[in-house]
């Protein structure tokens, strides 16, 4: 490997950000990974990294991608598109859903995801199984062989129609918990917002601007509180997707002090957003819809507080991609009251971006917990153990960002296929010149590189019987 | 640098632990500093790790080294069987106190232990200012001077006759915050101390056991909720030293929580040991007094799932080292009253192997947790960017283990100059068989290598403007 | 009214109990009613006073009389035999269930219930109804009626066949804080119970010492904490039935610091008995079966403290009896695995003597806060103005106390239709001489002088809009 | 006592509101005492209060009469013109300070503002026996003295040039505790005042609306979280005074669940005012400047929280009256930079038709929740226990309020000496129309007909050994 022409390829010269520190390095890359860190190092091919930044791969655990809503809706992406979208903005693994149909076998719903992904994806990818019809015979043998092929978390909702009642839940993470999976939930109270959404309507509140009362506070707490404690009781791990309140935060910091293995994240929408965004006239608002909603600048200050105290591990994007025309937000009409109008944004391509402008340029908590809140954490937790992190023997999956470099979100330039963009106009600093996947690269200078079907799928191998596994690694 | 033979020396074939990952690496080393990782590195000369772990030199960052006592007590320890102890445990770098005398201008203080450390230190260093008197001349100027010169961190009390009241706390928080400096406090009630050792000697309850009882837990609770609320009023980075209560624990992380600029520590002796020790025949729990006190289980559980949480993120020594005889323990004779008896234990040796057994083969998070908490953390809350992590640029300073070694200690085992051994009998697995210090083996198979004076000072540069530096780095 | 004789009877010369002070004066009773309160008072008759100690008499607002358990067991008090054992132990106010019966209109369910109290009960009555199925035809319309009617107090389920979902809790919240009424709330998770019981089971472990097991903390953690979320969301009063954790007390200590309008209640066999009843041989600790089930002794401590601040308000018997034979707890057999096991206590007639021991003679919170505890908080929180106080205008319902009489309980001292006494053996200080119900003596120096069908009816105004109502007075 | 006319005196047809309940009821009184409370009560004398609200007259535990400031200012009041603005506000006891100048024997102290009390005073009295030199020879011989004679009460600082440090405080607490007496705490960090005041000076913030800024909120926060564990540790019972921030009430309902023996209070300004009165031109904002300051509206909703929680007991008014002149608050110029500018505002006689208005009117809590915070609860947690309740026994002390009379207040209204009114403009509905000072009126529709010296010194036997014993009367 170490011939006199040194490596494959090294990136020269670059700041190196891992987890723990910053540090003056060059990265060596033999056959997709890396295969050594160091100063002086030298390779067939190099790539010069002064005055940039190198940061490990985006690891997005949390995007729908050629997924059906609940409404019965196609979302806007295709394993082609997102992926592309998602190696642009700098991430170069996802972890999408492979949704259960009503009473459809797990591994039929694996099997159609997976082959979609194998054609489309340009990135590495792995799947939450979406658990949504525990009835299903042999449900228990079937989630527990998926688990042991490598797919080590699931995904359960305790609101809209699939939603999931505690029994269930309980039984799910029984399982989880036995055979070395992590299930990640979405909470909230979903008696609560029926009651808030049917006493809105009752009053002809039925704009965009409404959907966030409709989804009170309360009830992310109690649902959140609610899953703290069957996690608890089940001494199963759970992630909290998209924590958005300063009350539920309160809920997971108490739960994981008590010892609960309990995880969290949350997402840009909610570091960076309001519930204002709601209130714009006529049906814009509705581009901005999304669950939980965004909420107020208290909560937003509690979030950052909670990623600084390690509370939250996490941020992902909840990329959920819907047109803003009839196939989309608007499939029932074009003034439909909010609980007709689809709920997502896309997110893929701008979380990293957004995530180093406040954490590098603006300061908070800095480059090192940048590095771990959006790749390794996700790796860890989600266990990609090649993933996330820039040392040998990891996959060669890099971002180059030049520092200085400033944009300014336009309408029309992510590369979705959402067709607009809910950032636009917001100013980053830091951006993303090349982006690597395996060594290879998918991005330079704004051109996209990706080849679909190159993502290869990530085996996860179950988690051993300590929940605590985790807890070393990502606290 | 890399010339047909490699590097310099390459550590072949071990699990290299660095903060965020366990991987298997070589390291190469040259002119004393980690040169490369990566796999398949050549060097002059090899040390085969095949089979071993390799975590980072331990960083302790509270030990007390011929230090006077507030009894007037020289303690046990000079720099040079203190570093040879630090050395045969695998700690690399300590951090020790420059004690003011009363009345002694500060650089004075700093210049004598200064001299004595490059006497006699066999492994690197650095002090705490320790501020007993901040009425002498040209305080501020002084101590802004010494931070400016490479001191960033100072030590006060809140007890024992150097403490000071808060308007003084308050004097010098404001003062370390501006100069970029963080304040070690020794947090107890003094007043409530004083109280019950009043009340206890007034009953006749005059022996070891009862010290535990003459510091309650509410001393420590009230001293660290108090010294909390004078670090955010002053937005001055804060470390709690030796928390040893639930109470003080819940305090801290409330503190952190309201964005506090405040971090912790705990110690081996509260983790593992109860309030019991001390209730020993004769005089024998004298050998493990310390302050504050050892406590309960519950207390134990709490402190372990600080560190799992966050909220605590380091474990050092506080090593106290005193003779259990008349010129230390029993300098006031062979059975006098508790608070006649020096407080303090040996521990710089023990930190590492009780750690490591604890967490790595005990499984309580686990191994890049451990090199976080002993190593990563001190380095970068305490400024030493070159210390604590093995990775490229930063010294090498390594720790070879062997993980199925069992050692039981022995009363005699110890290398410094303390003549007892509180860890008797403890039985720990995992042992280190190597310890480098900047490439250079000061311990190898129990052997000491190490060579008074050639510890080398570490120059801390001071903090910038913003706690939050240190809040992404080591939370 | 005031002749030359007075009033028709004065209690003369006792200390008198108040629920904010206890004072020397004379008890004037005309009507039924207490005419004056006063010094040298004179009536036609006389009762002497002196040495003794005047309560008002009990109010029990929870306790199962003539009805059919969740595994169809009618209980084996009926309304004759429970209000005598009552008034007997110093309680002249009960508020029992008028169970509904799937698929049964709720007039119909309480119709039967009034009738046959009005029969047997020797007492002063009320009821809650108990709303097992919301899904009968005309439910709102009937629920508001009744409540309109003078029941101002429902009760539901989230655990046995009975339980109620989220949804379905909501929806009743909504209508009885619209019509002024409160909620009883038996809150314990139904899942988390249900999986308890089967991993016991599966196990073999189903002697009744597995009963505590079965309802873990969390499940009464969980479901409280719930419970609160939705009352503060529909703004709806609700009242958490027997509290038995730290856990749960600490989550509705939370919730009315919030402002949310929840009371909560104890019962002696929390405050009094450790879940070590369950541990005796043979089938022995069926007799002392409930759930939630009895705890550990720091949830004793935690709920006195609740007690003293105020957190919890009323302690009542949940007085749930069936006899330890093939009519009762046997029903299934004589070694029935616990779940097959009747889950209940007598408590009606202990209650009083319990809670006077140990808050007049053992000196918990005294007197006043007695007289609150057992007879104001309750009458003011369900709608009783003209009981639980000693005060002009109020019924005059009376227990009079010798505070230095001791009594130790035997096997067959109690007046119900149980046949066992979970107390036997239980020594306490006070003793009730006399109990007046409305003027009436019903107990005099343990002679039963009760009537049945001579208690009525207690009319229970509907709340005001404001839930606060209850605020100020019982806190 | 009861001849042919019955009664001394009747007050017929009142509503009458004591501490749990309001009743219809007619009070008769004898020897000022009330001799009963019923129906139908005939006296010689007879007031007609149909229409009328009738409660106990007002017990103000916390007033500056004729005390001396730290400034060395005399305030503004007499005790003749205090007690009249007391009387002709409802409130008929007052506790003021005996304060111990430097150096002087406690005797001597009391003795000299007994006599003044005893020539001045209109309403009934009590001295807090204000500690400002625990040094002086016989201390605690004298103080236990004093309480043994009928003062058990004791007030202490955490700042100003009387403040005593923690040693102090300990040792104080100790007395107290073990004679029988609670101590009030004035508790705010002096050295965190005095950073922020010496911060503020040097920016030139020196106007009244600087005042607020330099007592930031930690200030009290971290000074009463110091006293409760000083209180916990001591087991002594302590009243923290004038609680302003939601956070030091936070601190003291944790300490009250912890069961520590520590009560507390508000005032009218914390709960109806904000900072914002600071803000005003000119001096203006001097008129409304008092320690520790107004704060914001969120910590207003939190005090009136903790009243209905119960973790306040008390509404007192801290009257500290000095006029707007140069004989007051201007004693050191015109434009005196704020610490120069003496602290308090008058408050003795608003702080009932404030309360009034927002509990009855205004409908939070209700009446007998007002009855109980400022007369019920200040008598029974300070030792007057035959005030503050309308009960057979109970000096009839009263006031008949006309629920319909609104009042607006005017710069002139108020009858102290102090020369403006703070609460100019503000409106009330509910008015005192009629008080009662043991039987013998001191107020008849606003003419005063208090007697300077009618004021009776009021004995209060120390407390029993046991500070439970304020547990269940006052919680």
């Amino acid at each position: 490997m170490l011939d006199h022409m040194g490596y494959e390829c090294v990136i020269r010269g670059g700041r190196v950000v891992t987890d723990g520190a910053v540090i003056e390095a060059d990265i060596a890359i033999s056959e997709g990974r890396i295969a050594a860190l160091g100063q002086g190092l030298r390779g067939a091919e190099e790539i010069a990294a002064g005055g940039l930044i190198v940061t490990p791969g985006g690891v997005d655990p949390h995007c729908h991608i050629e997924q059906m809503s609940g409404m019965g809706l196609m979302n806007a992406d295709s394993f082609e598109t997102a992926t592309r979208s998602a190696a642009m903005g700098g991430t170069t693994s996802v972890i999408s859903f492979a949704a259960q149909a009503r009473g459809q076998r797990l591994a039929e719903a694996l099997a159609d995801y997976a082959a979609r992904a194998r054609r489309g994806a340009a990135v590495d990818h792995a799947f939450h199984i979406l658990l949504s019809d525990p009835g299903v015979p042999d449900f228990e043998a079937d989630l527990r062989a998926l688990i042991a092929a490598g797919h080590r978390s699931v995904k359960i909702f305790t609101t809209y129609a699939i939603k999931l009642e505690d029994a269930a839940i309980l039984e799910i993470l029984r399982i989880t918990a036995a055979a070395g999976a992590i299930a990640c939930v979405h909470a909230e109270n979903d008696a609560i917002i029926a009651a808030a959404r049917a006493r809105l309507l009752a009053e002809g509140r039925d704009r965009p601007r409404d959907h966030a009362a409709s989804r009170p506070p309360e009830a992310e707490i109690e649902a959140v509180a609610r899953i703290c404690r069957l996690a608890e009781n089940a001494r199963a791990p759970v992630m909290i997707f998209h924590v958005s309140t300063a009350g539920a935060l309160a809920e997971i910091a108490a739960a994981r002090r008590r010892g609960a293995p309990v995880w969290a994240e949350t997402c840009p929408h909610y570091l960076f957003q309001t519930a204002e965004v709601l209130d714009r006239p006529g049906m814009e608002g509705a581009k901005w819809m999304c669950s939980p909603p965004q909420r107020g600048l208290d909560d937003q200050r509690a979030l950052w507080a909670g990623l600084a105290a390690g509370d939250l591990q996490i941020v992902s994007s909840d990329h959920a991609p819907y047109r803003a025309d009839e196939t989309g937000k608007f499939v029932h009409g074009p003034r439909p009251p909010f609980p007709a109008i689809a709920n997502g944004m896309p997110g893929l391509e701008v979380r990293l971006p957004l995530m180093f402008e406040a954490m590098a340029a603006g300061g908070r908590l800095g480059l090192s917990a940048f590095a771990r809140i959006v790749s390794a954490a996700p790796a860890e937790i989600f266990g990609l153990p090649r993933k996330g992190r820039i040392l040998p023997g990891h996959d060669a999956d890099l971002v180059l960002w030049d520092p200085a470099r400033v944009h300014v979100y336009g309408a029309d330039d992510l590369h979705d296929n959402v067709g607009y963009n809910p950032w636009e106009g917001h100013r980053v600093r830091g951006w993303p010149v090349m982006v690597l996947l395996r060594g290879a690269p998918v991005m330079r200078e704004g051109s996209y590189l990706g080849t679909p079907g190159a993502g290869r799928w990530l085996h996860r191998a179950a988690l051993g019987a300590d929940p605590a596994d985790l807890t070393g690694a990502a606290r």
